[in-house]
């Protein structure tokens, strides 16, 4: 088969074999790729999570390396169970493939999808092919628990915490549309119209969309803690809709102080160099996949010596309080109603992630 | 919301909220619906299995009421778990829908999608929605399971056993082709070209294709046998087509029976009104969601036993023998080679399963 042979030229059949003569067999696998079922070793408790990428919704192929495609298919599902506070174990793939698709995007794909699942100590356990218009990228994956961390649990007076930096992937995002593109081993391949000093800014901020990063291992070691997170969720929606979703499952308010918001250095290099300013990108940007806690204040100097010992940076950003679910902006003594912009991928025809949240 | 407010309309966060309040809390689900992941109860051995409808591949909106739709999604993995021998217990639901699809049809798609869970005691706890050019319904389910029956264990001198009948899915395809239709209770509500006395054939074919009922407390019941089975798997590309998929599992050939094929009687009736003869769509149709097992001679009794229980019938259709992967059809002493037609996604374009083999 030549790399450049489409999908429909090969066959569902032979498509099927070579991909499953690609994924090895890994720890807790009793049948793999192949069976009606695949069949795994799991403990009293088991962690599922899905979440999909589609061409033209979530991603654009000619802005996604197929490896990185890959990486960030899986890694949107890793931070989900590490948000519960879990260990990814297992992942099915479920493919749709336009005919013309060659097979070096399969692949691409396919090494991403190994690659990462090899970083991360998770199984490829089945699949399932089909064509389709677009291209799509469905994944499950099933993880172990034990003490979880749920959505619930959060009261008024935690303080609202974020790990790592915010922004960098809807700076990304925007950078894509303006041209600047990644190559498939996640380097800068082109600037677009930003000068040669821009460079370093751009390179993590595509890599932030292209190429998430959640803290995978801070997330399952806070299952060794007790009651030092209350709540918590990653941060895929962006700050604002997802804090509010928080808000909502606990019937609490929240207020964020915008000087604390930890923005993504290189996002606010990027911002300035077209005129504009990464805050927004920080509060409404989707896709950073940190994590987003609620922490009682007296837990906090705890939760950052666990952090410390994984190198994750944790920010406090604000507060929760009694009230109805709603979100404000606190400057000094005043507070200002925030509307979050979160993204839906229903109201927003034809455009992607909430990248362009200005005012 | 009314009925037919489009989905783009409603929005993401409010059609999730929605969804969720439909979603009943099941046995062993420890954190369903609205977390990162959801958390369930499993056994040391946990049964994953993925399968996906593509609207224009797998289906037609206007040939597939909604509600029948959710059964089939569901039911097409449930055919998976049995056919590994394991116990359905929990689905992830992934969506894929166009902006301008109505609350109606997503509402009576998790009609079906609640009632046939509720048939089969499994629990719907997770899933995602997301906006996509034509409607997809992935599906992921979990399943416990001890004595596996897999696709690999049979050996030259087993026979081919089939359950149930064979053909009635792809006659259905057909009907739905020219015109035949079901209402959203499963009932006939358009005969197409057929005089009013095929409509008895007709109603049965069109459930086949529409809302399978495979085996599924039969599948779960050989977990209690040991060594009557050696192999199954189940019939969804068609008999010619998972026959030798179950030939490469094992390295065998097998020969079938032409006369030994239990042609599903409404699609014999059916297809000879037509003037045709339902023989090749029992052999190479799809969907019949069926078991295809490999039996040593000297159980097939016992096997018989279990089957009468459950009301299942079986049929000795062939033979696996020593030799490489191929298929003959025996006619007395002679065999022909038969080329299987299973259906193939990626190598068929603008076409569905293979329902149209002639000759």
């Amino acid at each position: 088969m030549e790399p450049q042979t489409p999908v429909g030229e090969i066959g569902e059949r032979a498509l099927l074999r070579h991909l499953r003569s690609r994924i090895p067999s890994g720890p807790g696998v009793v049948a793999g790729v192949g069976d009606d079922a695949a069949a795994v070793e799991t403990g009293p408790l088991t962690l599922v999570t899905t979440d999909c990428l589609v061409e033209g919704v979530h991603f654009r192929r000619e802005w996604s390396p197929p490896r990185l495609l890959g990486r960030k298919a899986l890694s949107i599902n890793l931070s989900d169970i590490a948000c519960m506070s879990g260990l990814a174990r297992y992942a099915t793939v479920s493919l749709g493939l336009p005919r013309d698709v060659p097979l070096a995007f399969v692949d691409g794909l396919y090494d991403g999808l190994l690659e990462r699942a090899a970083e991360t100590g998770v199984s490829l356990v089945g699949g399932n092919l089909s064509a389709s218009e677009a291209v799509i990228v469905d994944l499950t994956v099933l993880g172990q628990g034990d003490r979880l961390l749920r959505r619930s649990g959060a009261a008024a007076g935690d303080l609202v915490v974020v790990t790592g930096t915010l922004g960098a992937a809807a700076a990304g995002l925007r950078a894509l549309e303006k041209g600047a593109r990644l190559d498939g081993d996640g380097a800068l391949s082109d600037r677009g119209p930003w000068a040669a000093d821009a460079a370093d800014g751009l390179e993590p901020c595509l890599r932030a969309q292209l190429d998430p990063a959640p803290p995978l291992a801070f997330g399952r070691a806070l299952a060794e803690q007790e009651a030092v997170v209350h709540a918590a969720l990653d941060l895929s929606d962006g700050l604002s809709g997802d804090l509010l979703t928080l808000c909502e499952e606990n019937e609490l308010s929240a207020w964020i102080e915008p000087e604390w918001l930890p923005v993504d250095p290189a996002a606010a290099r990027l911002e300035k160099e077209a005129g504009g300013d990464a805050f927004s990108l920080a509060l409404h940007g989707g896709e950073d996949y940190q994590m987003l806690l609620a922490v009682p204040p007296e837990r906090v100097d705890t939760l950052r010596e666990v952090a410390g010992v994984w190198s994750v940076s944790l920010s406090v950003v604000g507060q929760l309080a009694d009230g109805p679910p709603g979100l404000s902006l606190r400057f000094g003594e005043a507070m200002r109603k925030l509307r979050p912009r979160s993204h839906d991928h229903f109201a927003v025809p034809e455009r992607r992630r909430d990248a362009a949240p200005e005012a």
